[in-house]
């Protein structure tokens, strides 16, 4: 087939969404059939590549579970994940940066008090974790909702252990009057995401490491002002250059330091940007 | 994040495949990483239509099972399985056009002589089938392996159907020493791709039909000859002009005669191209 017949197929594929009633869907269907036919023309895609393609689409469908995200671990991978993510969260500066959600996050986590350790007997060395939360003007924000998860020093989150009575390493405080916060848990660790499925047999071909630098999540939410997921990374994590889901951001590296009593101090302070 | 900082992070993606060691998975994972972000840049995609995505994605992969192939289905109703068939099968004016492969094709079909009935008990209308395989010089291709399959008057191949005893209208014939071939099968009828998955969804939210029009595979096997995979389409039938899959080509389309003993009658001739 001519290239001129290989366009008019593309056209001819894009035309047949002329009557999508919904006009965001049609926008994406048809920009979706020019990006995947301009890869499979790109590359040349042979028969045989087409139907690893469609394998390994459904090897990763299948490996889902309630607990086991590999098409969000797919396009964390894939860097699709941080640039959505950025795209949507191009936030003034001075505002604290968003990064990438992650397939461990789940509702309904404990609340406690500030002063409170989260860990609930998650496994790992103690750490301290305070700061304050303002608005980009500076203002104090009181009784910001702020929800916190990680994984413990084995490289597990709670939702991948079975039969655990309770969350672990994960919960919801709020801020003081004056912004500020402070809670117990355990030191973040670098970890491996898992390498079982689908998603570790492409970084293995490819000679990714899974390993993410340690990190600590938070997903801060204030009436007035735009949610805000992100994480604060450990500076001295030797695996914070070859992030595999590309997360990392200069300013959400943090100093975690070690404390004479041997408890490790982290200290953050997070500005949100105003409603628009 | 700027459009630089978004161009970026897409660089910062592809220079993570550096090491591949297999040069074509690099490539592919390279051009993969690039038509995929600028597709999400181009539409702009919302954190909420990623995760609409993910989910999408996800549904079509547990729908698969050993004889069902949503994402097989979805690169036919993207356009994407014919694309790559049309490049990967571009053959010289006088050769027999290729199409889509479909999902319904088994190994292992059964073996008939010419004359027999491939039907094997499948209901519809009596059709007789014959022709000739030949060389794109005008040889005749003695001892080609043809291989036919359909679906039922109500539309189900018999891998769709649970419990089924035997094959039915499916089958492996040989060509005769003069190219020729004939055997009795059920009229091809018109039916709808399966509706009940996510790319019945698809179809259904953007309005388009899901009837792929009245067709006989084939797929022709003979040694020193390049295999053809490809349908006859029944002229008459309605649904020509919108394949949901986008498979008929004008070249494709036969007239199945009606006989006066009231059995249709399919003459098709075959032309292969040499082995390259």
């Amino acid at each position: 087939m001519s290239p001129q017949n290989l366009d008019s197929l593309t056209q001819a594929v894009q035309e047949r969404f002329a009557d999508t009633p919904e006009p965001r869907l049609k926008e994406i269907m048809v920009a979706l059939v020019k990006h995947l036919h301009a890869f499979a023309r790109d590359v040349r895609l042979t028969e045989a590549e087409w139907f690893q393609g469609i394998e390994y689409l459904t090897a990763a469908g299948q490996k889902c579970t309630a607990t086991r995200q590999e098409f969000i671990l797919l396009s964390d991978v894939l860097g699709l994940s941080m640039l959505t993510v950025a795209m949507n969260n191009d936030k003034p500066p001075g505002c604290t940066e968003a990064t990438v959600f992650g397939p461990f996050y789940v509702p309904d986590a404990p609340h406690y008090e500030n002063g409170d350790d989260v860990a609930n007997g998650a496994s790992g060395q103690p750490c301290l974790v305070r700061g304050t939360v303002r608005g980009l003007g500076g203002e104090a924000i009181a009784r910001a909702t702020i929800e916190v998860w990680q994984a413990d020093d084995e490289g597990h989150y709670d939702v991948q252990k079975e039969d655990l009575p309770h969350a672990q390493a994960r919960g919801v405080l709020y801020s003081r009057a004056d912004g500020s916060f402070d809670f117990k848990t355990i030191v973040s660790e670098a970890y491996p995401i898992p390498t079982d499925g689908p998603v570790g047999a492409l970084l293995q071909a490819t000679r990714r490491s899974p390993w993410r630098p340690a990190h600590l999540h938070f997903m801060l939410k204030a009436e007035g002002y735009e949610t805000l997921i992100t994480h604060v990374f450990r500076k001295e994590c030797v695996y914070m250059q070859a992030d595999p889901v590309f997360g990392v951001r200069e300013s959400l590296i943090a100093d975690w330091k070690l404390l004479p009593d041997g408890a490790t101090l982290l200290e953050f302070d997070f500005v949100l940007n105003p409603t628009r």
